[in-house]
């Protein structure tokens, strides 16, 4: 069965709001393997609404609405796909009583007229009662296509939709499942992926394999339908195995939402902590970490050391180290690292110094230029990233930070730098 | 004119991400006077992206695409849209050169053959380069339709359509101009906003204002549209007066990124360097003010105390303090924000302590407990903040870090904290 989301709301299209909603209802119809061929959005306008749905109901067995079922008058959903479905709209009384009393209890005020209009329901229709706000919901098909209609504002669509559309709608499709599994990978650009899991990617039908480029990194998606959740994941293993066999250690995690909550659980599992001195990634190694719930076990802290006298008074780099090589150098990064470490205390300290940009620094090193460092009871490893002209301010910060991290997991697992 | 949103991206349809693009590109459209009438999503399939062409080229007059012009063979836009519209693609060997030197530099290994349909652009067509990412995106007219094609991811997508897009846009509107100016507003909701500016919001048709919501702060775009831009600013001055002695001090700039641009530019004024000491927010402060270029000649950097033993060994918060109040306390920040600025030598310093959550600590100090202390040639001050139950974690950093900036900008302007 397929399915498209008409979302109704002048809002949307002016930018003031984005569409959470079809976020919430398209992850639920893939868990209940309803595929959604369209996500449409439209205004306040009945004309252009009354379009939408003609095409909506071309092309879908499943229309399912959102917003545009309150009682202002710019609320038309109700009205106008009744008139393109060719429906009729009846009162219903204990609708109206409920509203009576709940605005009475509300406000201290009798209801205002224009709310009747959320008592109005198509005839012949589910009605989807709305315990966390006014308007109902509700549901009808006509000539072979289900029209479900849920509420706008996200809180009260997602309650209507996982505890009215779904129950309406696991009755249509009987009991395949979806499930998927995220590859998280670093140091190896989508289209490197690509090339070597062409194979997979383009003749797998079910399960399938699909890349997903995010920031410095990349994310394969391999999803599975079946019967049942044990055949999916039966289904999942040797196709994510064989992913993990064929990238190898660029593959940092499976299920794993980024590089720092690998790093985090790593540490966590044999007990060590981290700590950071940030020279241009300026606290965005800190950020990241403490961004996690619970960092505190494995993340002691930092520095951020943005002008020359914080590396040496805080950080005790040699004023002659920074006086012969420049801040931006690894005999500077190394003496970072090791200092952070015996000031905070921690297992392991990373640092980071380098040209974020927009400009060269005073000695002539590129935007882009950065050095790593590591150290641990094991020494001190340091590594010089090039990150490459045209990268803008942030990507520069974003890399350095990644490639501090996928460092630590490196050497916390045994890999080569 | 009217212009329709097509997002290419299975992801879209999953549910995996939500259509950020659209909000992005919709907000910049109703600036230019661009209505907007559909939002459409389609997976990453040619005849259901053919279909929803066909569509939009029946009823808007720009389709602005989004996503689908990366190397991967799930990537068709391009493609897609020439077929659709009659074009060929035809190779540019300069961008091919671009991007083999990109990938050279980048990875240190030769591009893979799949990038060379990015260099792939359609006949006749204006060209927008990606300074941020490795797909060009591009514009072309036929048959009275503009088509613009731009990344999907959304940093990407915010650059090309600001950066590319709006300037082409721009000639096609015709020659009345469109002038903006965006009123920034911290400690102040934006129902609020609207309550005390309710008249101008709805009455005025040009200048218009109109109300954002931000992540912990609000926005008022003021907007007018003039044969000549001195005609639209000599309408927009009065209103931006009018808003600002209307909100007072509440308004922390005008055309200003972030409340740490305005600090960052305060301080430049005044020759005025600043530190951070950071638990809670864990490094946010100092990688929101060295996000800005140049942040060096204002930011000394700072420490991030995630540990006690941090706040004691390197920011000098003497132990018994840490003892008896508890590190979420008064003391504690007066004494971070005052070690800070010993060892960072700056003239100013902020510290942060609090309970970002999820749970509360082990004093029961609640999930959104903050001080924030500041401390300078003055003296010290310090604020309490409750962000409130029910906020997340993250929300609870950023209006903690958001917080410690606006007590730095009144302190220089001598404002009430």
């Amino acid at each position: 069965m397929t399915a498209e989301l008409i979302a109704v709301g002048t809002e949307l299209l002016l930018g003031n709001i984005t569409n959470t909603d079809a976020q919430i209802i398209s992850e639920g119809l893939s868990t209940l393997g309803i595929n959604v061929h369209y996500h449409t959005v439209v205004g306040d306008n009945p004309a252009r609404l009354e379009a939408a749905l003609d095409i909506a109901r071309s092309r879908a067995d499943i229309i399912i609405s959102t917003g545009g079922l309150g009682p202002t008058y710019d609320d038309l959903t109700k009205q106008t796909i009744c008139k393109t479905f060719g429906r009729e709209l009846e009162l219903h009384q204990d609708i109206l009583d409920d509203l009576k009393e709940w605005f009475l209890k509300r406000t201290g005020k009798p209801m205002t007229d224009n709310n009747i209009q959320q008592a109005m329901l198509p005839v012949n229709c589910t009605i989807f009662d709305n315990p966390v706000g006014t308007a109902p919901g509700c549901a009808f098909e006509e000539g072979g296509v289900h029209v479900l209609m849920l509420p706008g504002p996200p809180f009260e669509c997602r309650y209507m939709f996982e505890n009215r559309a779904v129950p309406y709608l696991k009755k249509l499709v009987g009991h395949s499942v979806i499930v998927s599994h995220e590859i998280r990978i670093f140091g190896m650009g989508e289209s490197a992926v690509e090339d070597v899991l062409h194979e997979p990617m383009t003749r797998l039908t079910n399960p399938t394999l699909a890349p997903y480029a995010k920031p410095n990194e990349c994310m394969l998606r391999a999803t599975a339908k079946a019967d049942t959740e044990a055949q999916a994941e039966a289904m999942l293993a040797p196709l994510v195995e064989r992913v993990k066999a064929t990238l190898g250690d660029v593959v940092y995690g499976v299920d794993v939402a980024s590089l720092e909550e690998a790093v985090s659980g790593l540490l966590l599992e044999r007990g060590l902590t981290l700590s950071a001195a940030e020279s241009c990634t300026g606290g965005l190694i800190a950020k990241r970490m403490t961004d996690l719930p619970g960092a505190s076990k494995v993340f002691r802290g930092g520095v951020v050391s943005y002008v020359e006298e914080v590396k040496s008074g805080v950080l005790g780099v040699p004023e002659d180290l920074l006086a012969r090589y420049g801040a931006v150098s690894e005999p500077v990064a190394r003496a970072m690292a090791e200092g952070c470490r015996r000031i905070c205390g921690s297992d392991l300290a990373v640092s980071v110094t380098g040209v974020a940009g927009p400009d060269t620094d005073d000695r002539g090193n590129e935007v882009g230029t950065v050095y790593i460092a590591l150290t641990s009871t094991e020494g001190t490893v340091c590594k010089k990233l090039s990150c490459g002209r045209g990268l803008g301010r942030d990507s520069v910060r974003m890399a350095a930070a990644s490639n501090a991290f996928d460092m630590v997991r490196r050497q916390l697992l045994g890999l080569p730098l």
